[in-house]
């Protein structure tokens, strides 16, 4: 889908820049370029085959859509008529079982040139129409500021979705943390791994965003004047804080592993003084019982206590103060 | 809350800046700013529309006050007429259940003017409340010696409380270093990662504080005069100190950890031990007393010693031996 | 094997550049060289005598040759009249047993002249070859571009082929996943170190290349033409994906690891509540039996009940409450 | 204490620079530091009070003293006219309990000036007495050579007092190496993080001297003279040698934790080996005499071979067959 | 051992500069240096003595032979005359017991003048003595490419040397990684354990050698000829690559120890299926034996199939039953 705005005299004008199929016209795409005032070009949810039409109309070099369209890692680069940068959307997506959402990531390419802005990606981008919605509606002071400020409001709404991400992984990790401290299920070990996942792949669209965007905090190139450079600083400062979050968020998962992990020898442990104290007790009962199960006999020296009139009752409560003795003593260090 | 001070002729007078309804009157501000002599506004337990104000009429830029209502991390960042440092007070606070302490930070707009100072925060800061009162106890020679001084005080103070944090984080590390000696409890190692927490989030103020101030310790902007800058150094050497604090004592609960997760271990073994003990003592035993309580019968190959008058005292004289050889050996290797 | 060929005037000629013995010779390699137009000479899949005399022809210093045929870590290095960049072509061979792949890698020497290039290493390399094969069809513009457009077309092919490799170790990685979540046999281990052993090796390729790349990609060397540096910086930005995805991929199998050496735990605590639950069950019931299988007899007082009409049953049942009413707390405390 | 020396005309001359009641004297003070020629002012086990009387009488900054009272973190700072390292002197202590030895460190605070300087601590410093003494004994050479090659032989003997400590350090991590191969007893575990926690505590001495030094290696003061240079590049090489050091030993002590945590497990092992030897043998054979302890009658289907004249024996001696050789299997498994 | 060569139109001449007691002459050493031509002093395995007074004559710094005599870290330090590399020749020895071996390593001072060479060393150094032979054997072309590059032979034989020791180390762990496979004998974890120490020593020989190499490589120190700079960036490839190699092996060795660990805990498994298994079996038969030893007597409830004809084949067979069940569902559950 290609459309296109242009500010004017203190107006927002849409205008049409497709020929009868639908296709990006190369010569409406020039006068927008060129025309006086601020002109935005949103080629986003487009084909490859679009992407490079409405590049080469703009002068663009072929290899800005080459990433775009190979979805390459985040980066800044400046061109003699243009700046280029690469970004990504990114949001939680389900997978194909239950608890396993992925941090998919689709490309977002602003071409910043001196009046005029191209958002170019193969993906529906949810920030880019929020963006080309507050223009429509009539927020012409979007445009008005310049297309620097036009690429900054973009990046601004990608960042804020960032904090969205930030904020449903840390959802996981508390229900998470909540988990191991009870369970010795595997499946635990599993969704702590899959949010180390998530945070390892977000830290990939992250961590090079922020290199990238110190170039536009810096106000480096041309096509960034001194009065956007501000609000990129502030783009910029979410993103540092958003890397830190991710580093913090990893942290919290190695804890968890930890607790998990121990929860488990705990368990063992737990277990071991079960079948022990079973054991200690039974066992030599058992041998007690054997003992007088032998079939000895003739004469006075062997087994006298079954003859004798108490025997049984004496062995019984003999038994009964093993056990007692023992149980207490098991108490008392703590193993039941 | 809205204050201000204005140094003079070695005079300190307090000016209200609010009008009739306790907001902040931009005439008053701007006349507080513009006066000759160093002036002071602490605008901190105020929210986000008084600081906005406040701002505006010092003509300090809406982002600065967006930093400061976001509570982004520490920085400082320079201006054409101001400098503006955005640290953090922080204090361990009680969280929802006991031992669940917590690090809890509050944002602190340090905007300093060539000859003013505005302190920005929507909380109240105890560490902006003691050297106001140091200046309204007369401590004049305080606002005598510049803005950028008066805004040291600020800092240093905040460091003091940082200390004071890593005091007790320090106490908690303390006791959760006894316990894990004596304890296979698993709220020990919850502790342990509540503390690492603690240390996560507290790194998270100071680091990029300490990152922030060797901007100022330079003394690169041009609101830090010459002859303040080794205080700010003093700041800055004293936050180098608590960031390596901070790492030791990661150190530590990682030692206190290893501790924790062996003692689990080592009771394991302790447990198998003993069940190995009762085990190989009463096993064969057992197998011996179950040998005479077979039924074989009927001629002299036959279990004779079961006639034998003197057959039972000697299985009972034998059994103990072994027993008590058993015993013996498993002493030996340290088994009880 | 030696071949040569020689852009001029629009047309790609192949030039023999040996003599009858098929040896390079040096009169032909000079020609071909100082020729005007783009000329390029491929020296791969030679031995190093052949290499030897190449570079002398070429007046390429004798320690770039060394470099190659030691197969030494990737670099680049700027000569006065031309740059060097030792490349490496990467592969994973299927070693001495089956699930023993490994990272084979051999070495490629570019040598960039202004209007030449001279391709040298001592194997067959895929990557060259197919670039070749591209200017036999007759992609004469490809020459036609310049001797470093060239290189890096060859350079461009290699690391396509690194992502080749990292597919198939990504494959088998998702094979690991799979197992260490059902088996406990340590070949599982072991495989999950091999990837880590094929990583290692594969970053030990990449890692230098990365390096040794931004040299050219910033267009350092007075061979890379301005023109041709954004392809060289599109290579670069390939080759910092693939050092990413060997980081990341590294955490997979850490992670893989981890819930192999749990699974191992978890297994035995498995083994531990089947034990407890076995001997637990049958231990007071083995001992109650064995208290009926007593001899003792003479009087009221013992074992009246071995006597009474409904005593076995009544035991019986007693046993059988007894087992019940211990499965039952078993499976609420989840040990069946 | 306060005393101080003056070279001059090939002379050492001690000068008394204290008043009356032993308190600095700030004319005698000032008179030392202005005579012509090398003085030193040794300033060691002095109070807080008496340091400040001296730095003011040699016009030193008064954060330069606080510096050296608070014990922060060693570093170096220039001023207009001097020089002010802060190093610490580092020993180990024993603690409260044995085994216990801590790293103890003192404040040495080297005020360097053109011909003068000045030792400021609040604890009695033996690098400082030893060099003092061989300028009292005659060692007038040493000051001739100018007040930074004085500071430099106190720099050195502190760096000498370092090895010391790394040699006992060593020492330990020697006998707990020995411990971690024969015990399992938990205090080993607290041992080896008594080292490591010396190391730490270690670390954060010498680290930061090291960071601090190379300022003074690189001879970028002006008080530290070309001549003077290498003198602190031979200390600031003993540094990195004490930096790797530390580095080592603790990599050593993580080696000795492996191995005790390992010895944990192994003797777990070796436990339930047993365990299972004594329960596989006599569970069975248990079983077998039980058999034979069962009181069926009646009929020749119903056990015969009690009755049989061989039955015992041949049962005793199938036993000892099973017996047999199942500790031979045990053994060929090496389980015992 | 002091012995000297002086290379002048195209001959190497051997001159003596030691007097009649075998001490170094100090004229004859000032004549060596100052005689037109190349000329070089190997002053190895010579003790400190010697090394002072060759220094000397030499007017080398004494620091630079206590560094010698020190055995100090690696580094390259440039004097006005002359470079000083501090380099060390490593080679594996064995232990006090056996599977002890260890690196060692004996220092060598390259000072390289501007046409003199001077090696110091209190050690015999192997590599030295092999370049001093490949000048005697007349390969006079080695003195006559200047001193820096003899220097630089010097070097290239030492890290040559440094491949054979990783060579031996590598040999060491394909040993200790099939070891892991098969045994969980604690032995094994102490020869690991063991080559991560000989790395660890190696990393502090060859890491400070190449930090201090890239001076010599990038040709910084004036001795250093352009046309003798590519010599040593070869040499200082070489030194990355064993960099790089030996912290693979660390990795290796990291992964060998995981294997270990888990070794004893996959050992730990399976004996405690083989108890379960074999508890699981007997413990419910012996139970059921012990039924029937039960003495009930006196009545048609009591016991009835203990006087039935096939009550003991019944039982029997029964019992077998069961115990094929168990056996078949632990080999289904994978027990055995
Ligand atoms: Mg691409
Ligand atoms: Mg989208
Ligand atoms: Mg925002
Ligand atoms: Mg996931
Ligand atoms: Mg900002
Ligand atoms: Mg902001
Ligand atoms: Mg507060
Ligand atoms: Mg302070
Ligand atoms: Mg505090
Ligand atoms: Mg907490
Ligand atoms: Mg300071
Ligand atoms: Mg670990
Ligand atoms: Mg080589
Ligand atoms: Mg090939
Ligand atoms: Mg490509
Ligand atoms: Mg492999
Ligand atoms: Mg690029
Ligand atoms: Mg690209
Ligand atoms: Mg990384
Ligand atoms: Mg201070
Ligand atoms: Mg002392
Ligand atoms: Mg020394
Ligand atoms: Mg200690
Ligand atoms: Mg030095
Ligand atoms: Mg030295
Ligand atoms: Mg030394
Ligand atoms: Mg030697
Ligand atoms: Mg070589
Ligand atoms: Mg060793
Ligand atoms: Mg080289
Ligand atoms: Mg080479």
């Amino acid at each position: 889908m290609i459309r296109s705005a242009v500010y004017h005299d203190d107006t927002v004008e849409t205008v049409d820049v497709t020929d009868d199929d639908g296709d990006p016209a190369a010569d409406d795409l020039r006068r927008v370029r060129d025309t006086e005032g601020v002109s935005w070009v949103d080629a986003t949810a487009a084909d490859a085959h679009e992407l490079r039409h409405v590049a080469e109309a703009f002068g663009v070099h072929s290899l800005v859509v080459e990433d775009v369209v190979n979805n390459v890692r985040p980066k800044v680069e400046s061109f003699e008529e243009y700046t280029f940068a690469l970004v990504k959307e990114a949001e939680l997506t389900r997978g194909d079982t239950p608890f396993h959402e992925e941090v998919h990531d689709e490309p977002v390419g602003l071409v910043v040139g001196d009046d005029w802005l191209c958002v170019l990606s193969t993906e529906p981008i949810a920030a880019v129409d929020a963006v080309w919605d507050a223009v429509a509606r009539g927020d012409g002071r979007l445009l008005d500021r310049g297309a620097d400020y036009a690429a900054y409001r973009v990046l601004d709404r990608l960042v804020d979705e960032y904090f969205e991400v930030l904020d449903r992984i840390e959802t996981t990790i508390e229900l998470v943390e909540e988990d191991v401290l009870v369970s010795t299920d595997i499946g635990t070990l599993e969704r702590i791994n899959n949010v180390r996942r998530d945070l390892l792949s977000f830290r990939k669209v992250t961590w090079p965003t922020r290199s990238a965007l110190v170039v536009l905090a810096r106000g480096d190139p041309e096509q960034i004047r001194p009065e956007t450079e501000k609000y990129y600083r502030d783009v910029y400062d979410h993103l540092v804080e958003i890397v830190d979050l991710t580093e913090t968020y990893r942290d919290l998962t190695s804890g968890a592993r930890d607790i998990y992990l121990n929860t488990v020898s705990q368990s063992t442990n737990e277990v071991m003084k079960t079948l022990t104290v079973v054991a200690t007790v039974f066992l030599p009962l058992t041998f007690v019982v054997g003992v007088y199960g032998m079939n000895f006999e003739g004469g006075p020296t062997n087994m006298p206590e079954l003859r004798w009139a108490y025997g049984y009752p004496a062995v019984m409560v003999g038994m009964l103060a093993v056990a007692v003795v023992m149980l207490a003593y098991f108490r008392r260090v703590d193993y039941i």
